[in-house]
């Protein structure tokens, strides 16, 4: 498959529109377009959110409105155009049916109900497609629509926050303020980013913590979410041992029912929650992930204690650890960051590489992927 | 006091010749030199070396090669211009002889023999001086020589090296590799840059160390810096409880005497070492660097163990921490980082900001300077 420099170009730009839909579009993938006719662009479109217009369809709207009509176009679309009828009808029908003329392509759907049939149903109306250009970058806009198509669990990032000794707590339980403003700040954003937050009962009791997306901390983000765009995180509680039936129902968790999803040994019942998840007695969290997936989790966010962020990373579950990292020495004798232990050679240990680092306010903020 | 642009410009060009003398001119301060005549660059010059010219006396000289002469020209410097006869004239002297009709000066120097004295010499013969122009940056060229004059102890710079969860051994002792070659080529390069390096008795019989400059190891440095201009910096090792007395006399510390230099409680009898340094029985660390101060020592890179960790960073000793980390999680057996504890309130730590964090191959460095 050959491409050209301008072809390169028009993807960049289909990619950069793609990105616009990030905080909006789960469960779908964020897809961005293209419509380019005579070395002139007549219309660029993006997919926003799930219900509404895919990104061919916003594309081809936006030349209509410019008074271009597409038969002849070429189509750059950072995902293959879909062949289903699903919430809105299928997009490869309505480019062939507008008289495009070719399409090019960053990435096949890997999703099993296109899966390359998108491609075939423009082959054979007679549309030259090329395909894979840019298709690392074009992966790289939907990290947990493609690990839940591809690898059936969601794409899981762990927050770890901590001393420079990775600490979170002094000896006695006091913790307050570890980092500034600034990374919290930060993990407001994170949280808006995500599909969906998960914690355990023992952190959401500890904290009486909410788990949801605080507008107002959103700092430089708000300029470009207007609150009325904000999609709250679904939040999941992992409650093994059923705590949460004995706290208070008046826990701020329970504020907001509606994207609260519970997840226990057990049906937990007379909870007000959307949906009841089922995890196993042991410590093994893949069957949890596997229904997430099901349930059409793409991206997911932990934020929860030491033993719960050891377990996920025992069983290779973290995809990113984003560690926060404050200017203080809490003491050899203060809680730890995660509660792994009792290696006995350098050759059992995890090994993870930095992906990108940088400094938020006085502290720091790291990501790290397995090696 | 008022400046220019084109004063900027000469003074940031200074500032930058100066740098040219980090890796050598210890114990004396890294100054640059810019002489301007009629809006032009005549010479420029810089301090390499104790002993060799001063930054005046190089950029004149080079004045002189390119065949002109300092009558009228202004003469920008990072550095009050010396006033005493050292081990080389006064610069101050040599500027009135010259002809020199103005000097722009970054920083009045701190060091009691001048402190004024060069500044005063040439107003007295007519020169005019301007002080003060980029001042901060022209001390930041300076740290260890600054810190050695005005705080009568050099600039402490601690290095830590640990994983994620900021260990540096599993619990049974094994630590080999936790850090990167590229951040152990990182330390060499940090070493060079240091006049004297710190360690404890403790920490040089248990590695066999060295704590001279590997210069296969400085990568990209080497291209800068020839094999006949590194400084290998002077070594100072700890030993309170004189157990370096007890070790064999074979151990690779004691290869090189010339530079190394042994604090302890009681003259270490028969040890090879070109100084010996009396440090307090008990922990106080604070006599011991005012000791090095009077032996004219600037920089000092740290390297030891938890412990002798702690007490600097306790003592209030340290001016930057230094931290290496790499991806791993030891876990919460392993061995610490620093051996500090026994908080009970937030309100006791010492708290830090981060300077500057980057990924070094798959592992970070981060700065931290006291809060």
């Amino acid at each position: 498959m050959s491409f050209s420099i301008d072809d390169c170009h028009y993807m960049a730009r289909a990619i950069s529109l793609a990105k616009r839909g990030r905080y909006t579009t789960a469960p779908n993938p964020n897809v961005g377009c293209v419509l380019v006719k005579d070395g002139q662009v007549i219309g660029e479109g993006y997919h926003r959110k799930a219900g509404e217009g895919h990104a061919e369809v916003n594309a081809a709207a936006d030349a209509k409105a410019r008074g271009f009509s597409l038969r002849g176009a070429t189509c750059y679309v950072t995902l293959e155009p879909c062949s289903h009828v699903g919430r809105t009808p299928a997009c490869a029908d309505m480019l062939v049916e507008q008289g495009v003329a070719e399409v090019v392509v960053a990435m096949v759907d890997p999703n099993p109900q296109v899966a390359g049939r998108g491609i075939a149903r423009l082959q054979q109306a007679g549309i030259t497609v090329r395909s894979g250009l840019m298709e690392q970058a074009a992966r790289e806009l939907n990290p947990g629509f493609l690990s839940r198509v591809e690898r059936k669990r969601p794409f899981i990032r762990l927050k770890l926050a901590g001393s420079i000794d990775a600490k979170t707590a002094l000896a006695n339980g006091e913790s307050k303020w570890i980092t500034s403003a600034y990374a919290r700040s930060d993990v407001q954003r994170e949280r808006a980013l995500s599909h969906a937050i998960l914690s355990t009962s023992a952190t959401v009791i500890r904290d009486n913590a909410s788990l949801n997306v605080r507008y107002a901390e959103l700092g430089s983000l708000a300029e470009l979410l207007p609150e009325t765009e904000l999609r709250q995180p679904i939040r999941i509680v992992v409650d093994r041992q059923q705590r949460l039936s004995k706290a208070s129902k008046q826990l701020n968790i329970f504020k907001q029912p509606q994207n609260l999803w519970l997840a226990s040994a057990q049906h937990q019942i007379g909870l007000p929650a959307a949906k009841q998840l089922q995890v196993r007695a042991d410590d093994d969290l893949s069957a949890l992930m596997w229904q997430l997936a099901e349930a059409e989790i793409n991206d997911l966010w932990v934020e929860a204690g030491g033993k719960f962020a050891a377990a996920l990373i025992e069983q290779n579950l973290v995809d990113q650890l984003i560690c926060y990292q404050a200017g203080l020495l809490m003491g050899a004798d203060a809680q730890s960051l995660v509660d792994v232990g009792g290696y006995t050679q350098m050759s059992q240990l995890n090994s993870w590489s930095c992906l990108e680092t940088r400094r938020i306010g006085p502290d720091i903020k790291t990501i790290w992927i397995p090696q």
